[in-house]
């Protein structure tokens, strides 16, 4: 590539509303742009990582054993009202209709459409296991598009989808496509943690593992213990728990004491004088409508997913202030177990185990000292109903737990049954008995890695590419474009890599040294040769993109070098 | 690729709704299958031979120096009411709007987008001349979609932009894209012709040529001279047109004849007793909703592309029976040129130059005799109105026209500066004015190639694909899958294949000898090897798909043919 007749717009200066560092990165290397909120296109250096990347991902996918296709995108809403997912996706599905007017939707993800064609194509124990993998534009009308491709609306993902006819046999596909993930993410480059997530409302019944790119943007909190064993998706990470002696002191009777303007667990802390953890914190939420309190100590966070999953609840949301004075006869901020009636009560194990605690007084301005677990409220739900929190002991015995920020690049789920059942997706097995076929779904998002990749890859002066997916592997740069010998050489060069089947990008502009250099920089290729004063004497100027020392070696050595890579 | 482990769900039938040969043997051969109207899937060996179009047609385009980009699908409406096609452009653009109630289109082609990408980023004439391209999904909500992958509403394009700096920079650009895509239509096997079309809505000034497969499903006719070097679309081919001599010969006046039921041109010739070039047919239009009346000979066709050129119009629509009544106050099958009044009157020269002849008389049941151009009518126009016919001389002087039947799988075009203008797309040029950039557009239907490719390629039993684009250049069929031998022997060869780094498919699932070779003959791989009784003796069946005649030979002699194709 001659970067003279290449589209590579860099820019000094990132547009003001690009917050994370890899999407600056992103638009001044001249990768992408945006064409509308969270829908970008990819420039030719970006089409170029992009289609590296999709080839690791194709190479991995298909040394499993994995078979490539093509969905479309324009689904039947027929199809997602059959699988149940039609309305309760909500806005985030884009809907259109056809000139006959027949609704569609843009896939979010292709469940509903592979599962139907496995329906109509398969019908034999002798057809299974398959495993059928595509590389695909999906769509979502994300609230919040954000950080570039990172939370985009229009994206690109590799979505994998396995059948089989037993869970045995689902184990196995899911551990190949675990490790097969495990290799797409080492050869990008990145930095990441495969950690264990909340199966939730996509099936239920089976294992997930989300694979987290350890970033400070991740929009994941991920929880690892110290020596790595243990690592989980906050929403699911759980702790070590080992129930407290009862105590035997006497704990006075409940008493109601004034507390103006203590809403909060801080200002709380302030009036009593206390740790937050003396205090017992009520939250007020509606699960699929129905009204439930979750108690957790004053220094804990809740977890949704925890109390969704106790409650086999689809759709979890904090009560609004209306609905808590409704339910408390209190404003916001003064909930509290003893006394609550006509709400489902679910209490921490840690709550449960306190000798005593101050809590709402379920009256405005009121709290209630000594209130005792046991004696003064009856839980309906004794459980695991908060956030692990830095420090807390590994559940699997290795030590304190420490959190990192992460963002999802991928993702492997037990489906189970859940979409065989509902679409038809059934075979006769070997006694010619009629049975659902067990399934996998599985996860990447590959333009998401770029926005990933530059996140854990750059300086202060640009990207610093991986080789395996850098847009080319080695920048040629004639200091000057109007020197003839260096001109002749940087030439030379650029056609040796090419006869090698190795991708170089030649800055033959006629710019000054400075400006290229700058621009080599911010397109982060993992070598750079200058061809400066000494290229009449064949020399040349090698470094490497990650380190600051140069070398002046021969060109023929530059090239050896970068060949023997 | 093992076919007991692929999924590749060959059928005895197609079904009843698949027209096209290509279609039934599409969806026979387990290559696609429809999710909804004009919405398909490609299964795992259609994906193949997708994948491999898109390959040849990536290395065509990088070879001319086209840079790879990807757009958006999801393209702002306000994008398209900038180049005013969001209006014009009708039912056939799926629209949407998103959670926020903007509006969309979802991508029939990209002008508007990368003009507007190009205006953003290009902005000196350093920067020019430039073409990128894509291979991306595009959506056209077609009437009637049809015939499998021919015409569908989700399909697969590589569409290709220039900006350039002067209209002989795009002849350069032009030109080097008409012979790019000439190799990759030959090497995807078709037979096919560049013929001249009509430049019409797109952008109006430009050459444009159309690459047609021929095939007798094809829904253009195309027009070709006999030794070639003419090849024309039927709606913009012309005819070698020399004046005839006026003739001298009296006209007797124009006689009123009683013609009930007469309505067409062969009811006429009966009543008559003529033929059909004696008569004058007079076609009513609304040409932009202005009335117009074109006069061609009764055995010709009026061509409505030549007639919307001819008055700079933009939408040409056959006037219905109550306009047509109307404008000249009879039913339709009435009209003649004499006394009609309050239309624009085009007549075509064939006419202009008869003598005389029978035309309607613009009066129910009634036609006219003896009317004569100039004296009994006025022509607004006299050109060229009508289709070319077979056996019409071609206008560069190479002889009688013969007519075909074509699939339009690529289109060149000449766009200038019609959207540069509208989107904003302009440099400053050497001597610093401002100038649009000069534009062409470069489309190639990569999924259509496929229904193309098969059209033209197939006999009674199946498919038989040109090597470059096959799922996989050999078949290897062990006759019976339960003999050590011949599993042994066949698996060698996929092995020693695999090695070489050809694709093989092995058929090694436990079906009859002649189910295999059936679905053999239907998937159309260019070379099967069986291997049958004399396996153990490591002798082999060698036969190509396209003929019939088979060679005992030894194993390794197979595996050398192959190798050395």
């Amino acid at each position: 590539m001659k970067q003279s007749q290449m589209l590579i717009p860099t820019l000094r200066e990132a547009p003001a509303d690009a917050e994370a560092v890899s999407h600056k990165l992103m638009l001044r290397a001249g990768l992408i742009r945006q064409l509308a909120s969270g829908v970008y296109t990819y420039l030719p250096l970006g089409f170029r990582v992009l289609k590296k990347v999709q080839e690791i991902v194709r190479e991995e996918m298909d040394r499993i054993g994995a078979q490539e296709l093509l969905l479309p995108a324009m689904q039947p809403a027929e199809l997602w009202r059959e699988s149940g997912r039609y309305d309760v996706y909500g806005p985030e599905l884009i809907r259109l209709k056809d000139r006959h007017d027949r609704e569609f939707a843009l896939g979010p993800t292709h469940e509903e459409v592979i599962t139907s064609l496995v329906a109509g194509e398969i019908s034999s124990y002798r057809q299974l296991p398959v495993t059928l993998y595509q590389i695909q534009t999906k769509y979502r009308d994300e609230r919040r598009p954000r950080f570039g491709l990172l939370r985009g609306r229009e994206f690109l993902m590799k979505d994998a989808y396995s059948f089989g006819r037993s869970w045995d046999e689902l184990d196995v596909t899911y551990r190949a496509m675990y490790e097969a993930y495990s290799r797409i993410f080492t050869r990008v480059g990145l930095n990441f943690r495969a950690v264990q997530a909340d199966a939730g409302a996509i099936g239920g019944e089976g294992e997930t593992h989300e694979f987290m790119a350890l970033a400070d943007i991740g929009e994941d909190t991920i929880v690892v213990s110290e020596n790595g064993t243990y690592a989980a998706n906050l929403e699911k990470a759980e702790t070590l728990w080992e129930e407290p002696a009862a105590s035997d002191a006497e704990v006075p009777p409940m008493n109601r004491v004034h507390t103006p303007n203590a809403h909060t667990i801080d200002q709380l802390c302030a009036h009593f004088g206390l740790e937050a953890s003396a205090f017992m914190k009520t939250l007020l939420y509606l699960i699929d409508g129905q009204p439930a309190a979750v108690v957790v100590r004053g220094d804990r966070e809740a977890n949704e997913t925890k109390v969704l999953n106790a409650l086999g609840g689809e759709i979890i949301e904090l009560a609004d202030g209306a609905v808590v004075e409704r339910l408390t006869g209190a404003a916001v901020g003064f909930a509290g177990p003893a006394g609550l009636s006509g709400v489902k009560l679910l209490v921490d194990r840690e709550v449960q185990a306190m000798t005593s605690g101050i809590a709402g007084a379920n009256e405005t301005d009121y709290h209630t000292e000594n209130v005792k677990p046991g004696r003064d409220f009856e839980a309906d739900l004794v459980g695991d109903f908060r956030n692990a929190a830095e420090g807390d002991l590994s559940p699997d015995g290795s030590g304190p737990l420490k959190f990192y920020r992460g963002i999802e690049v991928g993702h492997v789920f037990k489906l189970g049954t859940k979409y065989s059942e509902k679409l038809g997706a059934d075979y006769l097995d070997e006694s010619g008995r009629r049975q659902p076929a067990i399934m996998g779904c599985y996860g990447i998002g590959v333009s998401r890695i770029l926005s990933a990749v530059v996140e854990q890859h750059h300086d202060a002066n640009g990207i610093l590419w991986p080789p395996e997916i850098a847009p080319a592997l080695v920048h040629i740069i004639p200091a000057s474009a109007k020197d003839e010998a260096q001109m002749k050489l940087a030439n030379d060069l650029y056609r040796r890599f090419a006869d090698a089947g190795i991708d170089a990008l030649l800055d033959d502009r006629d710019e000054r040294a400075g400006v290229k250099f700058k621009d080599a920089d911010l397109l982060g290729l993992p070598y750079r040769i200058v061809v400066g004063r000494e290229a009449a004497e064949g020399r040349v100027e090698f470094k490497s993109r990650a380190e600051a020392d140069k070398e002046t070696v021969s060109a023929d050595e530059a090239f050896d070098r970068i060949k023997n890579m």
